[in-house]
């Protein structure tokens, strides 16, 4: 309806913060003008694009229905499709293992302590990596285990776990595997049968750079049968999403229909930008300069690179009664940057993240900005 | 950033079905571009808006902070919301009575169901309204209950239960009332004070016009308190969502910050219409236009006038071979008409909603719409 010159203006007339947080993200204005249009929840329109928009999914992951896949949608934050799987998936007679190295793995302990699941937990340091060598030792000591949780992207830290090393040990002892990729899925790539991955969750406001309002979760149809009947709650029964979603295309409760329609025009720019690995290399750019930059100001990072993932990077409160973390946030705001505070347990830090519609010259703006900033702090 | 020229012209020329449903509804230009801007979930501009929101909803149930009662707002659709109260309010030690004369009321008995919750169900026939003297029998038949669920506006029909009569017993008896006002709420005055309602729950996408994302809930301090550690799920646990939000204005789990930033502008525009009390004139306005043009043209309404709401209408299928829902609702949809299908157990039916921004002369083009395609199926 407007052509891409009174976008522009628009755009430059109401240029908004850009976000350097672990989502919800910058996304681009196409993205959002994608909402601008009502849309009937059980309309044909509506149910094509929910039908599209599962598929799609599947295929970021290289899997599909075809070869035994599934893709659910639940309404909520990410938290709640998490919970979907770990209430639905892990049977009475089951027994969940939760791999923890942050604040993301410890939320899946405090669901299996609130469902009562039968549940073990193999906790790492926060600036620590999960390994293959220690889950084995772990499943080992414990035969009764039959499913295994573990982050991808730790939003805690802002490291990699490798799943795709504990997903060979998960495959090769006959668990099901369950990862939470809920920041770095479409920004970092995924194949979900090579990971032997039985559910993977993610959520519309993270790499796929749409705007929030639900979770998706990829799953095995072979697992997602076995949990009919099995679910905690009515909202969160993951068997039964499914199966409203199949039996007639709509949701059983109304779904965000404008966040579903924006999510569609996202994975088309996903698409157009290059799928997910021009994606990845946009994201590694953005964090390499990051990375130089905040170097060069003297910011020190609080994880070891070689464990650092490219979504989010936390970086220590620099020495000095100058830096007061609200300030520092407060002026950075003011000059249309805003940030994130950090999660860690035991050391003060903030985070930056580099995904969302954040390119390099955006990120070369906010550390200049940063430089500003540093410099006034520092000298009053 | 748009001249209301501008804007007018955009609107003609991509004029969207109107949405004749119980919702998501139509909603104003002005609401969905309220999401045009990105918005950090942890950012002061955020957290100032949900403040704002979370006040403005408990001052249309003529309540607020200061004489004990709370909002708040919890991510995924309605029934969320609902499940959250119903999983978290009823002890370990009470007993849940559910009153029901349609789907929305078997939905709160599912949720009693799986959570195991100790409950007793009070059926009433589908086209028959919930009544204060056989609440009272109930009551009395069971001391045991604690607890009262009703839905006022009950979507399945269109019917409105006497909240406030059944509220007069639950305080007379001590119990706790909660009620599902999802799709009535903004669209007919309530006092919850005088209704004696402890829980009502209603949703973003309803008569307060903003688009899907969340529930909220106003809830009486007093009672939300006595919920703390009750809660059977982690994301719908109400008393840790409002716990977090109070701690530090923040959502526990990413909130859906565009559906929110459009309800804020929904709040404002209901003011400007002139409040809750304008709006359900105009909407009872919308509801005798439709009336009077569906009877005209040979319809017949499911129930009778004297408990049928001004929220959403049942109407039978009329007699003769040629009426075929489907072929209807796709002929009226190519019109720019999006009705809604029935939801009755014995009967069958379709629904036409009138609420949203939905105005007597869009109801003339309805009823006209509908003129015509009867003419042209019952001539064919």
């Amino acid at each position: 309806a407007m052509t891409s010159a009174q976008i522009d203006k628009i755009t430059t007339m109401t240029r908004d913060p850009l976000l350097f947080t672990p989502g919800p993200l910058t996304t681009s204005l196409t993205v959002k003008e994608a909402m601008l249009h009502d849309m009937g929840s059980r309309d044909h329109k509506f149910m094509d694009a929910v039908k599209d928009t599962r598929d799609q999914l599947l295929s970021l992951a290289h899997v599909s229905r075809a070869d035994g896949h599934e893709c659910i949608i639940m309404q909520g934050s990410g938290t709640f499709g998490i919970e979907s799987v770990i209430s639905s998936a892990i049977g009475p007679n089951d027994t969940l293992a939760v791999l923890v190295n942050g604040a993301y793995g410890e939320r899946i302990v405090k669901m299996a302590i609130v469902h009562k699941l039968k549940h073990h937990v193999l906790r790492f340091a926060e600036d620590a990596i999960v390994t293959a060598e220690a889950t084995t030792r772990f499943l080992d000591e414990h035969p009764d285990i039959t499913h295994v949780a573990c982050i991808h992207s730790e939003t805690t830290t802002g490291l990699f776990n490798p799943v795709g090393d504990v997903g060979a040990v998960c495959k090769s002892k006959g668990k099901v595997f369950i990862v939470d990729a809920m920041s770095s899925f479409g920004g970092v790539e995924m194949d979900m049968k090579a990971m032997h991955i039985d559910y993977l969750v993610s959520s519309s406001n993270k790499c796929i750079e749409g705007v929030p309002g639900f979770a998706f979760i990829l799953a095995k149809r072979s697992e997602l049968e076995k949990t009919k009947g099995q679910a905690r709650s009515l909202s969160l029964d993951l068997y039964d999403q499914w199966a409203g979603l199949e039996s007639n295309g709509q949701f059983r409760f109304t779904p965000p229909t404008l966040s579903i329609m924006a999510f569609r025009q996202a994975l088309r720019e996903l698409d157009q930008e290059g799928g997910v690995a021009a994606r990845e290399a946009r994201y590694r750019e953005n964090k390499r300069i990051l990375d130089e930059g905040m170097a060069a100001l003297g910011f020190k990072e609080y994880l070891s690179r070689d464990i650092q993932g490219h979504i989010i990077t936390s970086f220590l409160y620099p020495e000095g009664a100058w830096f007061k973390f609200d300030e520092f946030y407060d002026r950075l705001n003011a000059l249309g940057f805003v940030i994130y505070p950090g999660k860690l347990s035991k050391a003060n830090a903030f985070r930056i993240g580099n995904i969302g519609q954040i390119h390099p010259g955006d990120v070369r703006d906010l550390i200049a900005a940063i430089g500003d900033v540093v410099k006034k702090m520092s000298a009053s």
